[in-house]
């Protein structure tokens, strides 16, 4: 299927020229994207004139209004008609595009996205998935990341087919490893509800993963497996715990390498190894978090991301219609033997 | 209280060399620190060659046994007459010691602890604390670390007590500001069980806390607040989490710096900026968790902690016996309505 994109050309802290930066940056990658730009036109129209070659692969859907990042779930679902993300959303409801990228207030476009489009059959609740930086090549898929905050066995596995779904459209991995994020590896570690969903994981054969029990939150981040499934509580304690602790130690690192003349010196010539470390952490490498489970793809930009960072959940967002996400979990959902 | 620490000299990865050379600097550090060394004997008495001023504060235990870091609790509790965990916690319990230190088995010295000293009239379950270090002067006590995975609001409240009087002796706060760790701030964010919590802690009057509502995962190095509470679970994934961040960036600096020659040079030049960063990142400097809520002093020294590390959690041990903390959380409790 030829990805047509629509692009909540509002949200985000920078709304239009960023986003529709994002959109001609993914365009330039990949002439066969499509887009549907939504939002207010005289605004979208304006930016297109830096942009010929998306404005030719492009058509605007106007809208009036827009979700703030500050609105409650209930006042952002009264704008589904007439604000930005909720035309977007609708669009692929309607099926006049094939997913849906916004850098718009999480809450709200989950809620929005859950209200019209739907849970996929076999799934209870969509989850936030997100991809982690690791000490290897590819991310690590991280979910749910916030959308149910207590979860159930059946939802943990539910999860897991999604992930390990995610994985192998992104990174190309036959049997994506997969564990779920617990307090200890051994089996009688962690919470009634862990344990089953390990049992329902170890039970089902012929699923396109290789579940491989649990993972304690310090090796998230070393790539020894490709999925961490978890609550979306703790995997919002989790998420954030990486943010912050990253951010502290590049911070004492600043600090550090700015307490004397000598190693201000020395961190001007080693320059190029510390734009590497910048490089690697840089949330607009790793941008896009998924809303999955859905009858249809939703992918959330970071307020924040730069126009690459947009371009990257652009892409994510076609890959994942490309790839037929929501077939690919349906499949995997059938040997689950859950209840 | 004049100390007298009960040393489990056989625990940690190296034991009694470690244990007593750890012991010796404490003692070295502050003349009124007696010991009681638990172990065996001719091990302990050989090691005490090296350490004639600690020999002279000090009285041997002999243990026949030890418990060893893959003894379950249940093997570990058989050991408790016996073994140079069970006797130095049972000196505290006896009255021949005011405080236990221990580089064992955690769940061994939990287990073993709960027994044989009690919770404290008025705590339910008692907590792991430990420190963390943060972009200010002072670490972060965040507790519960482990020992309770499913913790109720009574619980939660109860550990903002003991935080908040272990933040109070360590760093002399007169009002720490106390959080509840949650995936958002606004106050119907989260479980039940914490909007109940911190719904007991604004109510009550007269805290020796400044309680100020939820904290999120990314905000607890940055040494905005002293005291960080959880439940066992959420504790546990945001300590490792923030570790395993810590190591990941400082595993991909390396990384850089030794990538060319030119960032090689850079790194060495700047050598004491990021021998500063090791010195703030090292848990030796950070030593020292405390089961908290229990009828006696229980210090975990960290298994691969150095003899500077150990001289850290005895130090700590020693304070909350001179400070009294069991007297200062009875008071606290007193002016907190639960249920």
């Amino acid at each position: 299927m030829k990805p047509r994109i629509a692009i909540d050309a509002m949200g985000g802290d920078e709304g239009v020229p960023v986003m529709l930066a994002g959109a001609a940056l993914a365009r330039h990658r990949h002439d066969s994207f499509k887009f549907l730009l939504v939002g207010d036109e005289p605004k979208i129209k304006a930016a297109l004139d830096n942009h010929p070659n998306l404005r030719a692969a492009s058509e605007i859907l106007h809208a009036e209004d827009v979700v703030t990042g500050d609105d409650k779930v209930s006042q952002a679902l009264r704008k589904a008609k007439t604000s930005s993300m909720g035309l977007a959303i609708n669009a692929v409801k309607e099926g006049q595009a094939s997913a849906a990228v916004s850098a718009g207030n999480t809450g709200a476009l989950m809620g929005m996205s859950k209200l019209a489009l739907r849970t996929m059959p076999g799934i209870d609740r969509p989850a936030l998935a997100a991809l982690l930086p690791t000490l290897k090549d590819t991310d690590v898929v991280v979910l749910d990341l916030g959308a149910n905050t207590d979860c159930d066995a059946k939802n943990l596995a539910q999860f897991a087919v999604m992930g390990a779904a995610y994985s192998r459209i992104i990174f190309g991995f036959e049997q994506p490893k997969v564990r779920l994020l617990n307090i200890g590896t051994e089996e009688m570690k962690g919470t009634d509800e862990l344990r089953d969903a390990a049992q329902y994981l170890r039970d089902a054969s012929g699923l396109h993963m290789d579940f491989q029990g649990f993972i304690e939150a310090d090796k998230i981040n070393r790539g020894e497996c490709d999925v961490v499934v978890c609550d979306g509580f703790s995997g919002n304690i989790a998420l954030k715990a990486i943010e912050g602790s990253a951010r502290f130690v590049t911070d004492l690192l600043r600090r550090a390498f700015t307490s004397s003349l000598r190693s201000k010196f020395g961190f001007l010539v080693s320059r190029p190894a510390t734009e590497l470390l910048r490089h690697h952490l840089d949330p607009n490498n790793h941008n896009g978090a998924v809303f999955m489970g859905l009858n249809g793809v939703v992918v959330k930009s970071h307020g924040s991301a730069t126009s690459k960072g947009v371009a990257n959940a652009v892409e994510v967002a076609a890959r994942l219609v490309e790839e037929d996400i929501t077939a690919r979990i349906a499949q995997d959902l059938a040997r689950v033997q859950i209840g």
